[in-house]
């Protein structure tokens, strides 16, 4: 290893041949993100050489890269002042600040699917809920079903956990709906739940009540708890609007994931959380499995989560379309 | 499940004993942490009905609970600078953002133990230092050595991962030293890592140059690598001195553990790091681990990351010892 210098120290020159290479755990070597890979690389060599265009490298969902969706002033304001405040410098609950969660349930909960703040348990970034949603519902052995094309962090987790990704196709032309009879053929004992991203990355659909309905009833018939990554909420093109799996349906067990990453402009932020949905009363045990696995880290940073009831309360739903439409 | 305004909706009525109760993986019933079952518990059922005194809750290490231990006015500006300059609102890289592992390079880098930007790895608190470092190390079914008496999440975490919790004796009348000849017994083929904390929590012990170089050789002899969690690094008692265990010696692989949560008062702003230390090149494939690791959440706030080179900068070392000396 190089020092700070650049130089090779004389404790560097002592290398010891007697310690070898200690190995990295089986976890850690079932641990590959192709993104973060990508990401690493410059853009140029991936391109022909005979391309002399500029490169955008498009390689990430980060709306902040191009500078032409900038967050709204009311979200670095509402940072600041809980900074200034002095009042969230200490540990948090492990779920998430108790009025912070009730912000959070009063915004999304609706007349067919209600949530107090005991139905939200805040996470590091919507990658934290994406990895603690998998983790509570599928052990090691065990196999989950994901979207094909779908958002790589998906396998990424399931392969650090050794939980099998059965991958279920998308069909590009009924606007990337799932392939319900594909899906249902993945199924099996070993299934721990059926994961669907939507709105999609990277297909951009937004899936209609119809088809939403035909996932829940292959989770109603194989009793395979469904995880609904829904971060792209409400961002939908005009004229469409957007539905939450869990307004559809009063029986299956559904964890709805979501975070202030893509309709609030923070990605950077890793403020995200897991609404739970559980009318059957089937989430029992897992409820109590997500406020363990909650004490491993201890929840996202309390500064940004005590800015959330004023960004919510101070952001108009108007601004992120009016940015849109400004491009 | 109640509905958000306590009544029963008719949804909630069709109670599918169909779906019966969903188990909560292996994983989740393994996670256990002793701490913040107690933080959640009212203080005062837990006294003797005869105390009428005052209580004070000691559960939890959060300088920051009872308002005489406040955080520098520079470190809240930091964060409102990083804020207002909308530089830091997208995706870091998931090890954290390459300045700030810079600064944290240059602050912790030593004669005999040198580290760049390369050697850090930025984590969401230290708690996913632990978790990270634990999990790099140590396979399900591996041991790991830790202190008695010691911080309890080591042995949530080590739990959680399914690795065996061998816990070695700390001495009281030798200033909670560990008991080397204890310690090494427990060591065997499947031992993972050698956790030390120092100083520790809760015993308030900082070892002496003597006592760490007797862990160190008790590392050295049976090739195990070691994690030293300095989270309370340079906060000892006044005429004593803090030594990083790293600094003594040339071929031990270390894996230190460290970040802003008690020096810098901000426990709930969950940004923490571990610095490599490896000058006997042991900890390559353990390096890419950490590195594979980190993109299952993608690194701590970039805020907070962002407003770290500015802290070490302009806080100055006095300040906390300063405001002991005011109680």
């Amino acid at each position: 290893m190089p020092s700070a210098n650049g130089t090779t120290t004389n404790n560097a020159v002592q290398k010891s041949g007697a310690w070898g290479t200690i190995p990295a755990s089986d976890v850690a070597r079932r641990t590959f993100n192709p993104i973060r890979d990508i990401l690493t690389r410059p853009v140029r060599p991936l391109a022909s050489p005979q391309c002399t265009n500029e490169l955008l490298s498009l390689s990430i969902g980060d709306p902040t890269v191009f500078g032409n969706f900038k967050a709204h002033p009311v979200v670095a304001k509402a940072v600041e002042e809980a900074a200034a405040s002095y009042r969230f410098n200490g540990y948090p609950p492990s779920v998430g600040l108790a009025h912070v969660r009730e912000a959070i349930a009063s915004k999304y909960t609706h007349a067919d699917a209600p949530l107090t703040a005991n139905d939200v348990v805040m996470t590091s970034g919507c990658s934290g809920a994406v990895e603690m949603a998998i983790s509570v519902l599928c052990d090691s052995g065990k196999n989950i079903l994901l979207p094909r094309p779908g958002f790589c962090l998906y396998n990424t987790i399931a392969g650090s956990h050794n939980v099998e990704a059965r991958l279920y196709n998308l069909v590009a032309e009924k606007n990337w709906e799932a392939d319900i009879d594909h899906m249902e053929s993945l199924i099996d004992e070993n299934t721990g739940a059926i994961l669907i991203n939507n709105p999609s990355n990277p297909c951009g659909s937004n899936y209609t009540k119809a088809h939403l309905r035909a996932i829940l009833a292959v989770c109603e018939r194989h009793r395979v708890p469904l995880i609904s990554d829904e971060i792209y909420a409400d961002m939908v093109f005009s004229g469409q609007t957007f539905t939450s799996t869990a307004w559809l349906t009063s029986t299956v067990p559904i964890l709805t994931l979501g975070g202030l990453a893509k309709q609030w402009l923070v990605p950077g932020w890793r403020v995200g959380w897991i609404l739970i949905h559980d009318r059957a009363n089937a989430f029992e045990h897992v409820r109590h499995g997500l406020v363990a696995l909650s004490t491993l880290i201890n929840g996202p940073c309390a500064l940004i989560q005590a800015a959330i009831p004023k960004i919510f309360a101070e952001v108009p739903d108007t601004y992120l379309p009016e940015l849109n439409r400004q491009l």
